[in-house]
């Protein structure tokens, strides 16, 4: 193969998978917009949460590489093409991190990447891997984000997704707080302390 | 002020900017989605945009860093959240350059970046400023991709914003073109290649 036509197969492939990931803006997530004017879908979702990274880094305890998250949290819902969002106060709280679920997330990742190139497959894979392993510093720092930005977004639109499923202040603890504050436990102290009330208000605060 | 204080103090003003940001998910552009479903909106754009950078990162020039063009990407259209989208094609393609949109486009950026605590507002107002300026071989990357997501976007769903605005190939080398080539030479040539018959088709190649 001479040199132009492995250039032109490989830009083929960049431009396969950025048309695929087109997909993502039309996978709609459970919290509604700040302006309920729509369900957030995943795409949009995920450039908020490049942001957070981006914003507060400073908030990150050691070892944590806030442009690597970036590009962790750019990719980490990416599979939702395939399989959808799994909302996670659906059923109890128990569908998100079923062994379903993750099972038909990773056959996502190795199709969806799979489009690109070799190494950069290999190299997304990789990131995409290690966020959802939640191990590194750098993967629970971006779990974090991943979970607290619905939590501020359902109070700026009144309650969202926690009146769709019947939340109550335990089970947000339980299901989000908990993770939350894995990678960032004084930025759940605050955020906390910002949803109580809307819990309490409901009688839903114990 | 005590040290919790300021911590305090510095939470809040990163939790409002990111707060102000949800706004850019109900900016509308004029590319319709892939899917025809609705207009593509500027939050989830400049997440696609993100990924370009990432996974077109090695069609670069020299000097380019591409993670420093994330995050320009990220925050490039915030400002559209006082100033509203303006697409590139409309009034003949003069309006997106216009002084007026401009000068609205920079009060914009420090009201929004503003609401930062001062480094944080000071890092991304230079980093916003560096891609609207052009000048460096990172911010021409970045507007590179900017100008040619739209035209995979558009020929994705099957003409879009080239059919509600008459748009002919020559306009297309012009207002969009020109400004890919800058930055990506090499990917212009192929995306073109990969347009041409769609304006070919309708007379509107020449």
């Amino acid at each position: 193969m001479t040199e132009p036509d492995a250039d032109t197969a490989r830009v083929t492939r960049q431009l396969d998978f950025l048309a695929e990931i087109e997909k993502l803006k039309s996978v709609y997530r459970a919290t509604p917009l700040a302006d309920l004017s729509r369900p957030e879908n995943s795409a949009e979702h995920s450039w908020t949460l490049a942001l957070y990274a981006v914003v507060l880094a400073d908030q990150a305890g050691p070892g944590v590489d806030a442009m690597r998250a970036v590009r962790m949290l750019l990719v980490h819902d990416i599979v939702e093409i395939d399989v959808g969002d799994v909302p996670i106060h659906a059923q109890g709280g128990t569908a998100h991190d079923s062994a379903a679920v993750q099972a038909a997330e990773a056959r996502a990742a190795e199709r969806i990447f799979g489009l690109l190139p070799e190494d950069l497959a290999a190299d997304l894979l990789a990131t995409w891997r290690e966020f959802e392993a939640a191990e590194t510093p750098t993967a629970i720092f971006a779990k974090s984000l991943d979970r607290v930005q619905p939590v501020l977004l359902n109070l700026q639109g009144g309650g969202g997704s926690w009146i769709d499923y019947d939340v109550t202040l335990p089970q947000l603890d339980e299901r989000v707080g908990t993770k939350v504050a894995r990678g960032l436990p004084g930025l759940w102290t605050r955020v906390r302390a910002r949803v109580e009330p809307w819990f309490a208000a409901r009688g839903k605060g114990v």
